[in-house]
């Protein structure tokens, strides 16, 4: 077996191959109307999972799944008992999916490696393929990897309405071994996923490849505003507590404050119910949402503070009670520089216009960046639509992601100590 | 029959009986959880008819029904073929009603006439208290009698899903004959409808009686904001065209517009509804109404203007398309001044505190006021609420606007003309 690369850029991969796998996958779950229907755990996805196992294997990787029912494809390295070089994504999708969405990092990291077993190459470090469990609802198969499990199995809602312990089951997990899923950067040196956009940042700067610089973090709150609901006609302007024009001011508050804050963090409000929603009726009560996302803790925390001081202060000028409710606190989790300048070297290598971004959809990484080094590769989503049947990368886009990806391997096999101790000491 | 009041301001009413019959009325359609439905034409509607019929009967009047349904109760007057002063208002309510929401205007009609009948006193003019059918839902009755009812029966949707037809034919109307139900100035001198306020207004200022200076009008729209539906995520905040930020702008200006007009007008967005309203998605569509009501044609023309202008710049800077669909157009009515000054002078007299301020919901008297002089009375509602089982007016209050009521009778008829030729010659 050939060991060395004499000229590495020009190594490429089966992008035949890796489009026709994305629609195979895509047959699995697709419905008359065109989208993509393949919830974790259902048959559907049982078959996905069989067909990328099949698949693994002939790329010449051991395959192995873990308690969390995780599938784990390995590749093994030139030296023994080095760390994985790892990549890897989901093949579930949301209820009314695409065809990207996670299949293109699973799949592009099945080709990487194929296109190194097809010419008889093996890198210093194993490198392993991961598809994670059920991504789009529980994100069990991440979380048990990164030690960031919930205590109890009925924490978790599987899609299909079951227990997760008979799902993880299914799929050849077990939830009382849930924690022997846990991986460690003594195990796992890097990980590397590569993924649609699901933006369209890179379609409107007209770049190839986004670097990403982390996955943001996300604070989300419930609001509540009651006020007093009366006759829009014979209550004076001076006499309102109207609940609707205090949730106008706390709408617009909310995309003010994204937009004062450095870097670029954005923040919506989604949801928004009013009562009792009467054409001549003053509105006595609106419900609404608030998500705020950015890649820095700091900037995440100083929103919060703004959206509590400026809320309550609207809330007081028209007489209006406001409760706030937290619904979701996930902290953002920065991708790690040295595989950054990994993705861009490649790029500029292979001629391919990057720019860097944050990812601010959660992904797989979000928790695996928990425990090791992170990184990852976007390809544009034109209109920057996904979760839909509409959502579309083109055939070259995806070869040219898994192509990146690719070299990414061979920059990091370089750069990562195949030798833990060695890893200690040049860190400290 | 005595025919001279010598000492005029000494006249009382039985507020007893009148506050007594407001409950008898209370008891049919009140419902176990406590509000009173009583919709034009079902048998609650019905029964208090007859009811009422029976009391003008025993006030001395003699009682017909016109083809509108309207029931007209006389009382006659000194000079033959004099032009009748007129009192009167509706005793339907809307699905969840009040007590005193119409009826206190019938029953203080009846009430006043009552007073004189009594005393065996006659003024010069006849004096009518009418009943109008159908006010909270199709307004049939007050728009026969000022002509202003629609082109056809299948215009009108009645509240029990019926025909208009058959709802008249019920209360001994005919829609065939509806424009025999047409008054004039020649036969109705004057129009004035005692009424609670429906609003906070007397209870904020604590005056004991309203002189009302005219029904508002309206203007009523739909607007529609188109943007784009994402993912809160990964769309950049300078990338989006959300609705709900154009709709929460909108909302403000609305607002602003009516505040930064003179006088008193009001406008509301009353109903607002957003799509796909998710937690997570930027709003692509959101839904609402626009309602402003003032006195003045020019102020709601200059609203009016100001709010498509406003709101068209708004949706431009945001990406958002707009649509305007109109959907009420109410002209205004003034009050009379010879009889908003009666009305101030008779509470002076009697010693209650009074101020002027416009009915900002809609009533018999804005039609009635189209073709005659008309005024109203306002006593407070507690806490402005109306509508609502909690709708309260104080039996002092109710006697207090009563009493004014028939004093206001006692000035009119000396102010107005007995003889058409006179009332004629003294405006040229």
């Amino acid at each position: 077996m050939v060991t060395l690369l004499s000229q590495p850029s020009r190594l490429t991969l089966n992008g035949d191959r890796l489009n026709q796998r994305i629609e195979i996958l895509a047959n699995l779950g697709r419905q008359s109307s065109g989208y993509i229907r393949r919830l974790a755990f259902t048959p559907e996805d049982l078959q996905a999972r069989q067909q990328v196992q099949t698949w693994m294997a002939q790329a010449g990787m051991t395959v192995r799944i873990d308690a969390a029912g995780n599938i784990i494809g390995r590749y093994p390295g030139q030296v023994q008992d080095a760390p994985a070089l790892a990549t890897g994504s989901h093949i579930d999708t949301v209820p009314s999916g695409g065809r990207f969405d996670g299949v293109l990092g699973v799949l592009a990291g099945i080709e990487a490696i194929a296109a190194l077993q097809e010419r008889h190459l093996r890198l210093r470090h194993p490198l392993e393929v991961i598809v994670f469990t059920d991504e789009e609802s529980t994100m069990i198969g991440c979380q048990a990897m990164a030690g960031t499990v919930q205590a109890r199995a009925a924490d978790y809602h599987p899609a299909d309405g079951t227990t997760l312990e008979s799902c993880l089951e299914r799929v050849g997990g077990n939830w009382d071994e849930i924690a022997t899923a846990l991986r460690s950067r003594s195990d796992l040196a890097a990980f590397v996923e590569l993924h649609v956009e699901q933006g369209a940042v890179l379609e409107h700067q007209q770049r190839s490849i986004g670097v990403v610089e982390g996955v943001v973090g996300i604070r989300r709150w419930a609001l509540s505003l009651t006020g007093e609901a009366n006759h829009a006609g014979t209550t004076p302007m001076d006499l309102r507590h109207d609940a609707l024009v205090a949730a106008a001011e706390i709408t617009l508050a909310v995309r003010r404050i994204a937009l004062q804050q450095p870097g670029n963090p954005v923040a919506t409000v989604g949801y928004l119910n009013v009562l009792p929603n009467a054409v001549n009726i003053v509105p006595g009560r609106v419900d609404l949402s608030v998500d705020m996302r950015d890649l820095s803790c700091n900037c995440l925390h100083t929103m919060e503070q703004r959206l509590k001081q400026e809320a309550q202060g609207i809330a007081a000028t028209h007489g209006v009670a406001i409760t706030f409710k937290p619904l979701l606190c996930v902290e953002p989790t920065p991708a790690a520089p040295g595989i950054q300048g990994a993705i861009a070297t490649v790029c500029d290598e292979l001629g391919l216009s990057h720019c860097s971004l944050p990812s601010r959809a959660g992904h797989d990484a979000l928790e695996i960046g928990r425990i090791t080094d992170m990184g990852m590769i976007f390809v544009p989503s034109q209109a920057g639509i996904s979760h839909s049947q509409a959502e579309y990368t083109s055939p070259e886009q995806c070869t040219q992601g898994a192509t990146v990806l690719l070299h990414t391997f061979l920059k990091l096999d370089t750069a990562y100590p195949t030798d833990n101790a060695e890893r200690v000491k040049s860190e400290e």
